[in-house]
């Protein structure tokens, strides 16, 4: 088997479980999160919004939130040696999780190109982030205020090492 | 009160429960979310990766999943006059949130320079986003595969509106 067609068997398993998420009334995205090393499935999730209205709850953040709970020391093991296979091309808030635990590796079916005409892009929100925060269309004030937080946490952090 | 006074209030406030958070053994973040239509704080969230290890427990997520869940219908009135305070700089993972669910204002305290000595700046994943998918330390590639997932999603909506 190609590298080609292993790709694609996990990218139509995603889009086999965003199907079965439309059918119980979900938004059409899923994805499989797979082991590097053996090629096993770690993870499916889908756009799980319907069920409890979290706006947060799409299919990548639903994985990287599911691996993460309860896998304290192993967790970057896991997201550093995985593949993410998504339905949908993952908007910035999904990808900037995937950032944050070095995930290496993403495939994706459908683009934001894709998802316009039917109001499931989100490069306009791409757009956004790639603007100074002066000239995004949130205003974003940054106000200081002394405080030793970082101190404080970063000491703390240093003595437990210790 | 002038307006820099009530914003400080509320940023006073989110580095108040930033700084319990640190003593609970938990990361030196926290968010105060403020109606601004009465003035009234909605919800104070922190980030809470120390309880269950959630890596997208940040504070600022933390408060738009916890209000956004069970809400449904009222959920963008809500996110649509609210003030986000955070004691740091949101993070694009939070801050591409605040933008799915159209956050007018956020004020910050400390900024990504500041947390830069401690290692709690995210202004390299900022960067990230800013390129081409083609240009992240994220192998991301696109594999189209044909398929009907947006299609029958969105005639699915058009009939329930019916």
């Amino acid at each position: 088997m190609s590298a080609k067609e292993k790709h694609e068997i996990f990218l139509k398993r995603a889009i086999e479980i965003a199907n079965l998420n439309i059918d119980n009334g979900g938004r059409p995205f899923g994805c499989v999160v797979v082991n590097n090393h053996d090629g096993e499935i770690i993870i499916e999730t889908v756009n799980t919004m319907h069920i409890n209205n979290d706006p947060t709850a799409h299919a990548e953040l639903n994985a990287i939130r599911e691996i993460g709970i309860g896998k304290k020391g192993t967790m970057m093991e896991i997201f550093t040696n995985c593949t993410i296979y998504a339905s949908g091309q993952p908007c910035p808030m999904c990808l900037s999780a995937m950032h944050l635990v070095k995930v290496p590796n993403v495939y994706y079916v459908n683009s934001n190109q894709d998802g316009e005409p039917f109001k499931l892009s989100t490069a306009s929100i791409l757009d956004q982030l790639s603007k100074p925060l002066s000239q995004q269309s949130i205003n974003i004030y940054h106000l200081p205020i002394s405080n030793s937080l970082y101190e404080k946490w970063f000491n703390k952090q240093q003595q437990q090492l210790k």
